[in-house]
């Protein structure tokens, strides 16, 4: 009943010592997720003491190395660990030959079942769907094909407003799930007590966006509208505009941009490139366009609780 | 006209968030070598202020992930950081559709040339030869097909006794290569003057034997013979001699057997397994068999020069 992220590595590529390359741990609503697996993600699931027999799911975003290069030793790794448990892992078409190769070749067949959800859709899509979180695509616009993804809680279940619920004495037990499906009470006279009149609002499902790598593109607005923490790639400041122009990927202020469209509640940055050695260039530029910017670093966690649950 | 090598990572699979994978960067006669890549080598050549740029040639002993699930990221690396120099890469077939792969699929072709050259011989043999140094492989005994490395200096040129050359006014500049060769000198009256008269014994050129994943194997001991340093795997205690033989591993006093059987200088070992909290304890072991023992650790450098150097 709450979101979680812990930033495990937010640097562009070439990782150096103490910068490590994109992966997160997303604790949603139970759920227990991986997105993007940089090298030596393993490394850093162990440093920050993420268990990781509870990951079920891992989402990559794209084929560049500093988003997936660490998946092989972790899908490894997990089966030295004798895994039983099921392991999905979303990401472009092409990442299951990678990963099948490599354990072909060095004899290692996985004991658990590895399921691969290859993604090739250039529209947004559900890609995840359980009692308790959705998972969306979110198309963005790099080099190669990449996606973004949002990860939402499902809607709650209407709150009982027991004093309400026990004046009305016809009202039992069993009657319960259906006045938290939102549905009125209908008396043994015909009369209808309104389900407004019984139940309180559930809390606000929670929602995650991570968008990385891409360049500026409005076009994702429409998907993260209201998303309440947003992680946006901000790899370059807008001094270097021509730079994130060529590469596709995006500036602080850009990042920013984004995040005030969508009106989400919190901005974060990340996936900097090597050449700067002040990072707080990034908060700076992105505060003046959305105040609410924070900027990652690896072992920083970002929780969400909704007051009223 | 030297030997030194560092350790980068020294422990078997599973990595640890102190615990790296194999990989060691080895420098001899002028040359700038690295052995196994396991996942993280390219963070640990930075902590350990490798120059990427001077690495020429990269021997991988097999594909078992924690020996070189880093080579990729490595080889992106190199080429974020504009290498154009040739990139010499040794080890099992299979390995360059590994690495070609995925350098496919995430559109990154390398700017300089990467040259892969696959074992597949189970037999020792030549594998490269320059003026400064010979690489041979060992077959090794493991799960999968894996090499051992023998880096040797080339013999150097006996030194010129220069109090003995020039007391023979006969002998010009011109004549000092063929001295150094090892060639007697002949006056012109026809005399011969004996090379050992004119000249002092070189340096002994130094050799480091590299062998891991291996289980057990008295049959590389031939090609170990008198080599100076040897790494030997040592992944389990003889408290574990039967989980060694299932998993074609070696005990600390395996390793040892080895190390006094070829007549080596001085032993290192590695590879240990996780489950052992006390590394000294495979000290101990191996020093029961063969004194000149000593523990590896990431950070640690081994170097050896030869005195009359």
């Amino acid at each position: 009943m709450s979101l979680k992220l812990t930033i495990l590595g937010c640097h562009s590529a070439t990782p150096r010592s103490h910068a490590h390359p994109t992966s997160q741990y997303l604790e949603i609503n139970g759920e227990h997720l991986l997105i993007d697996c940089g090298e030596g993600t393993q490394m850093q699931l162990r440093k920050y003491k993420v268990k990781f027999s509870r990951i079920s799911r891992i989402f990559i975003s794209h084929l560049h190395g500093d988003h997936f290069y660490g998946l092989i030793g972790l899908i490894s790794t997990l089966s030295l660990l004798n895994r039983k448990n099921e392991l999905h892992v979303y990401g472009p078409k092409g990442l299951k030959e990678i990963i099948l190769l490599q354990l072909k070749l060095s004899k290692s067949w996985v004991d658990y079942p590895l399921i691969f959800h290859e993604l090739d859709s250039k529209s947004s899509e559900l890609i995840y769907e359980s009692e308790k979180i959705q998972v969306h695509t979110v198309p963005l616009n790099h080099r190669i094909y990449t996606n973004g993804y949002i990860f939402r809680e499902k809607p709650f279940p209407r709150k009982l407003d027991m004093q309400s619920v026990l004046r009305h004495k016809e009202i039992q037990t069993c009657d319960y799930q259906n006045l938290k499906d939102g549905k009125d009470f209908i008396t043994s006279k015909g009369e209808t007590i309104r389900n407004a009149q019984l139940t309180l609002d559930p809390p606000k499902p929670l929602a995650y966006g991570y968008c990385s790598d891409t360049a500026y593109s409005e076009e994702i607005v429409q998907y993260l509208q209201g998303v309440d923490l947003l992680y946006h790639e901000s790899t370059f400041l807008e001094t270097h505009q021509d730079l994130a122009e060529s590469t596709r990927h995006s500036t602080a202020r850009e990042a920013a941009s984004i995040a005030s469209k969508a009106q989400v509640q919190k901005l974060i940055l990340g996936h900097y490139s090597g050449r700067y050695k002040d990072l707080n260039l990034f908060l700076e530029e992105a505060q003046q366009e959305f105040k609410d910017s924070e900027l990652c670093e690896a072992g920083k966690v970002f929780e969400l609780n909704n007051p009223d649950r």
